[in-house]
């Protein structure tokens, strides 16, 4: 738990002003690195053993952090992003929101009532060639949407003994992970994206849980029928157990005019196809099929690839802009600020819950 | 409804005996070039205006023909397969068999009863590469089979007045296409694609049926959840308005050791993947990772590509062995005969059976 | 050497008029089935053991073909063209045209004087997207040509000892090959496409030829500069040792407002930019990009692939339009028969010879 | 000219031991934020007004700074190499290395001289396959090299009016970006990757300049036969006028067993093929066939892309390593060190010196 700086100048053009100084930003949580506290002294400035003492220590000083990102196991973000909003810090906290939806719904009620900043870590959703895929959607290039299919498919699984791996045995923790392993880790990404490129929200689901190879305390396949808004019918799968697949997140929108297809393995491309014409093959970089929505998150020059690091890097660029309006009082605009917020992520649990309920009903359709 | 020749020479090495002549070939339907007597009389040595009297008039004459393929609607495949077989004449007839069940089994009786070679025309399963394909999961080389994804996604049907045009319209005509359109016609290729390659009946399933874009009589898009033998778990999804994919057959089995990839829209290349090894693509040709039973089927040299008509000639070069084999008496290797059996044309048809069964039961699980 | 018919019904839309009966091809030379006469006589009605003779015979028939296909090794293509000619016979002769330029133009010669229709087996110029790409230079949308890339990479010699196998000796000895293996072989199909899509003629060329790995009389890989008219600069590649190359016939052209990509190995797709644009990616079928020039060499469906035998397929319909518009007196459009002429055979013949002498003059400019 | 912080803790497993305290960069030019005075200062801790000034002050602090990056234009790397080698301050310099080859030589000889750590900006040599690659070709395992083929294709320059834009009219003055631009600009990228992987110096070469589009003052596109140790044939290419081509560095390396195939476009495959097996895709990330020397340089799990920002940040790893190994008297494997050398610096310039030399004699062989 310790203090980074976010950039002075987010080196964005046009109306963005300067900030009168550098953002800090408390890192609470952050893996291996974290395990204790003397690691943490020596990497850090300051240390802390609680949310608790953390968030009222550094609301005093003057140097105090204006933000945390919280990257703890699932079961404690609700405890975790509480303390930090209530301290006035504002908050990055990673996916999935929480473990119960009741949770979730508080820190919605939370940011709503402190004004607080609030980002969810939906890094997908942040990859320029995905902000040109929800422009066209929302442009009307593919029409009416018919039909929504995603899926996230992996295949580190796939050994019979992975799951007693030190760093997998807590994903499979009911304790730790929640009532979903696959669902929550994978699925709701590709929920998220779904929703987030097509701009309409998952309505219904049913769900079956699967465990594909050696047994385990919770699933590691997913398989669903969806509806979005309007009666969208859709697929969305998840499983880690697909051999030949690293990060098979895909997804594909077909509508009355066209169709939008994206593989998180091919990440900086985009398939549209308009009707009747010839595939388009949009590629990360400026102009060529690229809008200034888009191309706003890009650092390197076309031909010269991005990956997921710019992608996290769009999302924390875009929450840092959020804070810094906050604090500065200026004006960015809206669309600039199009980092998942808090209630996509509890879009996110409610998820999870409808496809425990789903499963445990026998795969019956059951309603966000 | 004509004669043709089926080659005397069947240009396979090894032990396949010459036959003593050429084979003949009826055809029976035929689409638009049969509409008319007239322009079949002026196409075929003799022409016939039924089932009955061709299968009469051929059987009786010592040039008779050997076989016969019926490319009707599906209507009446019974009716002209059940002709031709109780005259002595073997059968290649197009998929799917017949609109009802009780057809079906009634071909699956005539054929076991008559002794007549009788082939269905899922040409999907005689691609090389797809024997290929079926080679590795029976040799093991993907382990023990955990889930098997496969799907048809086309999208001709994508404009919003196509289902009025000529060659449409029957497709979606309950009396002339039996109670589905979409996964009679597309869906069958996948669900036999599948069992074909994965050995693994279908035992169950789920289906929801939908009508996408313009409203139509049947459905033009199915999402299923399935269960094969071993309670193996899996999807099938097929659609013809998904644009920007023309023959988007594409099946994934993945396996506790490994996975197979295919696509016919790149029908050469096989992908598959031993779980901790580099990804291996197969290409059509020979040696290079294709096996004898594979490399039987190709035409042209390594580099020079193949397509669905050759992947059809496969089908008529093992229905014509197994013609040439009951007629002459010789003996012909079992695996050189993988054509899709009356068997698999009756699963076919207990595969829509149901999944019409489990539409109408609102999505329940339905065994075949 | 035998008979065999050309369709009597081209399947051609429009105003292509019925021929009055079949036409009838006779074969010359034709691989391993015709080396001998005791196969050739059991496979076809008639059998001779001269080019003379097969043509005095033919022509003094009243059934008598109305042209050959003339697939014998390069060294007689000249003596059996020039027979069969000259005896009123159509011809379709496999390329090179020759060994020496001086019997590619005396061929020239004849074909001119005769009147007769002569075809040259570049099949790869009658893949429908080729077609597409031809037209696409030919409407500017690509701009002005500024650089030409053609390559050809295969891989089958690659093993030590393959130049010691019966079905590749042939092809290194200069008595047979001529005086080049790789560019006659498959240079000569690079230095065509080249030409035929882009439009452009290729004026100047230096060479080097190159033997890579076991010692071989020819050489088995050739790389070049290229000029062709308007002094647009380029290369040409050929070689026959690139593991993991199968049929990497791959051709680029770049102008001042576009490009265009084409490989074999993915032969139904051709990628087309307009710069500014996402890339294009057009797929052989109907519609969607492809023009009526096209369209008219597609037998099936979008999505159900063709390959090489099609495209060979498309070679002799276009022939054999020819051969019956000049024995029935119809006509043709001309831009329906643009299969490769005896012009562009001849073509190929200089290209080598230009090739060898630059090879021999230390790789300098030469012309052709 | 500023001062960031290098990494205290590098982040290695193993041996490589813990700085007794964080390394100090400056930063020597940087594009258009170092324009001014004014924007530097607000940016950075100390700030100077040339090469010899910094170096000098920089020298005398005791918080002065272990290394720099120099980030100038070509025409004054070596003034500023020089001082800075010559104060003791370690060099990472953008390459080319230098405009002249006495130059270039000079810097080798301080280098040697000083026993300064000096590393050139060849960061595509740093992504984890193409490391894959190297240690491929090392192993034996694609056999003997045959052939080398590697070319860069970018399509930026199309747009006629171009060359008039500020950020591209330094590109194309000789006085600055010396007698070249393409070649120096990105053919020095394809002509250190084919080195690097191969293991092999490039000997010998032959090269055309030319201008295609728009008049410029230098070459847009260069075409090159090359020959490298143990006479291996080659080509190599560059140009800015590919449209549909945004960073296509494709290199591919030809053996007596197999080859090797990569793309920048495609930058995390490697497409690695053993004569008479199936093709195999090596996708970056922990295993699957990727060993620890590429391995010690991923960042994120398999399945979450990395880019250039990635390699780049291998390349200062690398350097930073040799820089801490040199001052704190510890070792670090030699292997670990992959950065490229100031010889190899020194080989580019020798490259485009090569080049120039041969366009200038019509295109004749030029030893290096």
């Amino acid at each position: 738990m310790a203090e980074r700086l976010l950039p002075e100048n987010l080196n964005f053009d046009g109306p963005f002003p300067r900030l009168s100084r550098r953002l800090r930003l408390g890192v609470v949580g952050g893996g291996r690195i974290s395990v204790t506290q003397a690691t943490a002294a020596r990497m850090t400035d300051r240390c802390y053993a609680s949310f608790e003492e953390m968030a009222q220590a550094e609301a005093a000083r003057t140097d105090g952090v204006d933000a945390v990102m919280i990257t703890t196991p699932n079961h404690v973000h609700f405890e975790g992003s509480k303390a930090f909003m209530e301290a006035g810090i504002d908050v990055l906290c990673d996916k999935p929101l929480t473990n119960e939806v009741a949770e979730a719904e508080g820190l919605e009620e939370i940011a709503a009532r402190t004004g607080q900043v609030f980002a969810v870590g939906y890094a997908m959703s942040c990859f320029p060639v995905i902000r040109q895929a929800k422009q066209i959607v929302a442009d009307g290039a593919i029409g009416k949407i018919n039909q929504i299919h995603v899926e996230f498919m992996q295949d580190w699984m796939t050994p019979e003994d992975v799951a007693d791996a030190p760093h997998v045995k807590w994903r499979l923790d009911p304790k730790i992970s929640g009532p979903t392993s696959c669902v929550g880790d994978i699925g709701t990404h590709a929920a998220h994206l779904a929703s987030f490129v097509s701009g309409l929200p998952l309505t219904d689901l049913r769900a079956e849980f699967h465990v594909c190879g050696a047994p385990k305390p919770l699933e590691d396949t997913v398989l669903m029928f969806t509806r979005y808004q309007n009666e969208v019918p859709g697929t969305l799968m998840a499983t880690r157990l697909a051999p030949g697949n690293r990060g098979g997140l895909r997804l594909r929108i077909f509508g009355s005019e066209g169709g939008l297809e994206w593989d998180l393995e091919n990440s900086e491309q985009l398939k549209f196809n308009r009707f009747g014409e010839p595939d388009r093959i949009i590629s990360r970089g400026h102009g060529h099929g690229m809008g200034p929505g888009a191309e706003r998150l890009i650092r390197t020059a076309r031909g010269f690839p991005e990956g997921i690091i710019e992608a996290w890097a769009n999302l924390y660029t875009e929450f840092a802009m959020a804070v810094a309006a906050r604090r500065d009082g200026v004006t960015v605009p809206t669309d600039w600020l199009a980092y998942p917020s808090v209630e996509q992520g509890a879009d996110g649990v409610r998820f999870i819950d409808a496809s425990v309920r789903s499963h445990q009903s026998g795969g019956g359709w059951v309603t966000l």
